[in-house]
């Protein structure tokens, strides 16, 4: 079912924004999964602009991308995502996060608040009104939590009369279980 | 959007389980929304119980249901949530509850947390495996916080083996905004 666990929250949500045509970004490529879910859908007409600061990352997207034979729609950038608007032209349907360390991968190699949040206020710039920012906030064991209380703190305060914010919890999880938000841009 | 508020999410995420022919149940009738809705998506081979305490509720809900001739599928009970294990067989589909008062009604005429959390506690053992409750808490002014405070206490601590509990939050809208809670039974 859809609304099983964060991941698949993420999908559903932004399938129900992004269309035919579209342009996607997706902030952090890591395994490139959501790369090639974005590059899908906005089809041959659209265009997706994948960031990660890790080579490796780029270089794994490249490769799920060519398999699935979508590089065509697909802009690979080896930089911090706080770069996007030196890439990104205004008017973006949906921006895709995951924020905090891969899971199952290395703790210590993860998103860091001060360019997490420059990042999610670029975001909002380049959003078109009703777009969103989707984003999955990974943190928990060691690591992760400095990062989640910045980036919720940041988006609790956002105007509501220009960005409508929810969040969605699993509460009777155990350890942490990622929390999901949707950040929605209802007026310039 | 279907994301924009704690009604249309509500309905959303009830139409990604309910299907045709299943059995559900509006533990809250009201102004009979949610029962109409219900009834057309069970269909005519479906079946939908639908509670109210309040005469006036159900004298309403039976009125639209004849509007939109659904009156078929339904049973209409003018009795006390807390009593829907009298009334419905295993193996419901969904549950739907509005707890609190009706917005823009009587702030004193509103659910109370005893017979609220006897009546999530029944929901539970009458749902089928892969069946949700789908709640949407109303508080805020001089009403609802305490019921609010309960129930979302004992859903947190709701087994999560046995259930998944999905709570969906508008962070940062102002004056207490609607709560969404979907609870998944994912096993017996």
């Amino acid at each position: 079912m859809s609304y099983k666990n964060p991941l698949s929250i993420s999908h559903e949500i932004v399938s129900k924004y992004l269309g035919e045509g579209d342009t996607a970004v997706d902030a952090t490529a890591g395994n490139g999964n959501d790369t090639v879910f974005l590059a899908k859908i906005v089809g041959c007409r659209g265009k997706v602009y994948s960031f990660d600061i890790q080579n490796t990352a780029i270089e794994n997207t490249r490769k799920k991308l060519k398999i699935n034979d979508l590089l065509n729609r697909v802009e690979l950038i080896n930089e911090g995502h706080q770069l996007m608007d030196k890439y990104v032209p205004p008017g973006v349907k949906v921006i895709m996060f995951n924020l905090g360390y891969l899971p199952g991968g290395n703790h210590q190699i993860a998103t860091k608040p001060k360019s997490t949040i420059s990042a999610i206020n670029k975001s909002l710039d380049l959003l078109q009104v009703g777009g969103i920012i989707m984003m999955v906030i990974y943190y928990g064991g060691d690591s992760g939590f400095e990062e989640k209380d910045a980036v919720m703190k940041y988006i609790e305060q956002l105007n509501y009369k220009k960005y409508s914010v929810l969040a969605l919890n699993f509460v009777n999880w155990l350890n942490c279980p990622p929390i999901s938000v949707c950040i929605e841009k209802t007026s310039e």
